[in-house]
């Protein structure tokens, strides 16, 4: 299985995700920019669009005292939310077909902001889902977030 | 796919479980009662005949010097695993059809107290399971153990 | 399901794993020697031929100032990746059929070594993979990672 | 000077504001709710009106697992403002006339929270602003937000 | 503007107090002794006087292990309210005239000492207040409360 | 009233400074480049002339590791009092008519340094003053020092 | 033995007293309302005559920014030594028969506190006394005190 | 006073025990093997009729996992009553006559642990009793429970 | 009863020790100078021949380095003994009637030099004893150690 | 003594070496470049075939996974001996003739990386060694190892 | 080799200084006052020329604020070194004869200031030099700096 | 350089000790017994005539309350110095000859006990000595002390 999206190549040296019968197992995704080889830090490090939509709800409000404490966490949850989407049509699916998700936050405060950018990928109810707090992901403390998503997507008969 | 059992409704909008193929994915369960909104803190949140069976494997003592160290553990795992078994029945199954527990707790010293209540909901050996010590869950503090269930029941064919 | 390996037994009251449908989901596996009761420290509590292979990827160097940092974590790895890969065999399975393996390190840079340890049980890509830093695991502290996996081997038609 | 405002009265015995020349000195305000005895909590604690004008900026969401981390510093927010409005008022003037604004924090990052609930009482440019982060508030750690208002309001000629 | 008090010259180089109009603003004020160049201890640092007026609410009981706990903040609480009463003599005002007081503690229960003491200086009603917990004060740790007065003398028209 | 200094725009939405009566009440002003959008970090971030001037009194030594320690207390007090003094001269006053100075600290010990740096813009007195340590600034933990500046400018009668 | 006072009956299974010889030996007691299994937190806990008895000397002051301080040591204070004193009358004594004290503190500042309450019962010289600081109390933290005594009262002889 | 039992000598150089008049005082016991010079860890360093007995109030599992995390307390807290059950044999006394105890435990927690184990030396009502949290006991951190007996046993008037 | 000795006052209003029965009760006594209402700290603090003692085992070496981790404990553990003395001495009785020590630590290393001071004092075997670490003792942080001390002496018949 | 290296000039005003007698003491060494005014890094921040050498040892892997928590230290590490062989090179000597090096960590376990970097240096034994873990060095927290060296290269007789 | 000088005795028993061959090699010194037996705590502890000397770098303002937070290491940085000039002057040597100098600090930041007191003794360049950051210094947790200096004083032919 | 000794071989690869002109320099030594590869924990573990030798300055006592807190170090500095009389015999030399001692501790405490073991092997004064509280050292934790020593033995003419 080798990931072909030109927005995130794996950080380290295994499969982004992979179909056994009826399911797609994507790996854990965290928010690091593989250009950059750092974590998404904030606004800037999202699209143009991204930031649009956020504004929907309520963020990238542009003022600099609110954004600081904001920005990480808004931008990495678009940012792991859009790469599982990407995974999932890279496989022939939809955030529809993304039946189940286990979410780890650094910081469970953190669960408002996710929730809130979640609803863009999810408007109606989103899939089983599973958050716990730990203590640290890959590769550091900037990351503040980490998603592992499982897909269901049928193999057609022949 | 919506829950319909009066004991627990989600705390979030999203689904509790859902069914793919042969298996039903359940959401992470956590000890919260949808009526006060608080997580379970003890015997009295919950029903007699729980509190009975629980004195069958030593706890709910009624002395208080003993039970305010064990109370919410003790409790929490009864209400997790009952939720637990609530959804596998709503879905056609029982707690032998749930072949896999994430089991996550927050002090790991509870595992003890957990693994003598599970022995009431699985008299013979308890499924595939993994237990790690995290560090907080929604919606708060007074959460200790949260459990995520994997149920198999094949679909009969027709 | 009974283990009927020689080299580890479970070390509480839960399947080590269980075959349903095409898949075999396994029981988070750590390092502890059903043996000595107690979690692998160091080279001593591994076979000969495993420290030879870790030499080959530059551990067990035989420095105590050296080893002393590295053996507990690199001989865990071993350990784990070993037992799994003999739960495996028990199943009819090999690491390849291993697809999904989820991660649990005490200390997060423990990962470098780890991953050194996991080239040698897969010489191509790894599988779908999630790493999260918790706080802890059982039986006790001195454990350093904890690996679930999960196995796809399709039943064979009769 | 005395508080004839059946909302709040001071829990201590001083003044809740003062007039001396042309500026009204208030007291620095917490949300102390003065028949309950104890900090406001969540949005059970403030009045129906403020709860619709705070889902206006996208708060008291309803879902238990986002309110739970936003209410207490909005809705304490809302309360401290809406107390200065009313001390305001007492004296004859308005949120404009309100010239100055000294903002304890107890955790910055509420900043945003309350930046946003400030908008609603500061429909244009707020007022002369200072904003720390301390350690405590009277009367104990529920307590989030302090602010000292200012007021200047000239005294009519006679 | 130049302190002549006896009592207490500031310990920095800057203005004890200065009247703009109808104002005099003073410098926070921090219960050190010019002569000792150290922060008040104890009951043994103020006048007799004091000492008898504090005996009046309950304090300076002479049991060592009682004014232990006691005798800092109780005798730092009389020592500042005394210098502000000086410096708003010698602009030719009493405490009266002081109409507003912000009021910084590094620990916060001790509010409770300092309000009885307070009561002292003020038999009516205390001028408008504001009180908060700090880090630390200038210029060292065993000060524990810093108090900025402003008072208003509106000047005499001639 | 608006800001039409080219140095330092508020970082947030409210103002920097307002005329009432014959006071001017200053926005607390912290040390944040409202171009780079990040906290004052050395003598980089100030002008030639700056240093220069910083160099009279000991500091911007040139030798990293004396300028490590040094370099972002300095280049903050430095920052903060130059955007207090163009906000007096952008009202018509001068230092001298900035009659008091509430000044908080992330560490104490900044004091000493930043004294020495107020000596530069108050040859003469400086005017009231009130030091604390507190916990935090906006927008971060980077900024160590915030000062909230009042200027008596009686109005010219007409 | 058997308690019979209508105040506290013991929190957990052992004896509140006992004779032995010429000594009575009491089980350490703590402020905790049987009835309400709980610590007792403030002066609602307590009787009106004793709230009138403490106000005697200065505490129970309607203030809640000085009561929230002191309300729970003082309160537990004299539900102790009350409960001690019933304990001496069960068995045909008085307080001054009471002959020692071992008396357990979590913070003890918490001391000056007691002591005042202490010398309602003791209007002479308090018995024989012991005072450390410790960690915790059962049933937990909110326990402040705990106090053992013994009481001598020579068996008449018959 | 000699200690003759073979089970545990002082691991200090002072008495056991000893008898003054009616009573027998006896030193605080820990659970130190004096053979091993270490603190009892666990079911291995208890008779077998020891662990019988505990197994009969749900403890000694023989699961490793539940073990790990209740073996120190339950065995240290057998080893410690049956230590004093000794030494009230070698005065000539029982359980019965030891009329009591001041427990001193480092984790409070533990009092639920000891409480049941103490059941089987107290099949009636335990004897006064007084408990504590303190921080340590010799001869290090391993031991977590003391109790100190006082024993009762009027002499034969001969 | 009242201490008539010269060398320690009690520091609180309570007894210093008080016959009942065959039974001398001692208070638990700290290192106090009442003189200088302060701890003992060291060599200095106590008279020559105590520091002659003292060389005897190995103490008050005369080199700083050495002594300032030794002297507060080790002059400490003198006073309190010799107090204690003191007190049998005023009611007669002699160490040797001091049958049972409770002795309090804050740092339970303490205890090795405790142990070789109390050697001075019992050449032969020491009396009953239990020693615990706790938290604080009065008056404050300095004080080491305490020791409460019962004394039994049977009154002569008459 | 000049240093005359374009690849480090001290980063304060002191010597880097010395020639006394047959010996040539060096100034601890740590890893800043002097060109950018930071501690090094990672890989980015030395020479290609640095690089190339310490993959030979199995580091800079471009994994960054893995690298991530190795580059630093390794990177430093070679930094660092590198500028000792300049400098040895400077004064007409080889690695051969630095007979001594004390070596200061800010965290031990980072022993083993820098040993494997030392032996890229010291293909033989390496020169007598003193290892210790230290808080922290100039200038500032990112130094993560400090050497000190000592050469031994006796005077030419002429 | 004995110490002769009057103004430091070695405050424990060993060598001040010793000659080997062409080297002088110096014990660490640290700033105690023998006469006063304790760490010098600021510039009343050091002669009145310092005083001169380090108002000519900046120090000893006379200003307590400033004072409080530089005196202790700029006094004992003056005091270090002029140790270490004496015993060089004991030698026959100047401090340009001290050719190497390893400095310990408590806090790094502390190097600033100690930097600038250096310059006083080595107006030119200073010698060799290694700078850490370590835990703490005999005799205790006021001492702040510690160096040990190494002078190279080739022996006169005879 | 080879070591020879049968005591101790170097737990890491590089010398222990090396001749260069006059000195012979040594590696830091730390109390590691190269057969048990362990940290040296107590009395147990050094010689019978080493433990009478402490015997005679007062340690080793027996009492297993007492030497659990001395053991460790008490037994590490005979050892470190033991280890440095045997290199400098290896080498021809002898105590007297070893004129600097390097002494690092992981907790200052420890140098009471320290010195009083030097004093065994320098009956005479102890070379120049320098003294610092670090962090750690190798191989771990449990190693408290590392002395690096310096031999001066000048070469004889041939």
């Amino acid at each position: 299985m080798k990931s072909t999206t030109n927005m995130g190549k794996p950080m380290a040296n295994y499969a982004a995700a992979r179909r056994v019968g009826d399911f797609v197992f994507m790996s854990g995704v965290v928010a690091v920019d593989p250009a950059k080889r750092r974590a998404v830090a904030g606004y800037d490090d999202i699209p143009e669009e991204a930031r649009t939509a956020l504004q929907g709800v309520g963020y990238a409000t542009g003022q600099m005292s609110v954004d600081v404490f904001e920005a990480a966490i808004v931008a990495q949850s678009w940012f792991v939310l859009e790469r599982i989407r990407q995974i999932a049509a890279e496989h022939g699916g939809t955030m529809d077909d993304v039946v189940k998700l286990v979410q780890y936050f650094r910081h469970l405060p953190h669960y408002a902001f996710y929730n809130r950018v979640r609803g863009l990928f999810y408007p109606g109810e989103p899939p089983v889902s599973t958050v716990v707090e730990v203590s640290r992901f890959l590769p550091g403390d900037e990351v503040l977030v980490e998603v592992e998503a499982t897909m269901y997507l049928p193999q057609r008969a022949t």
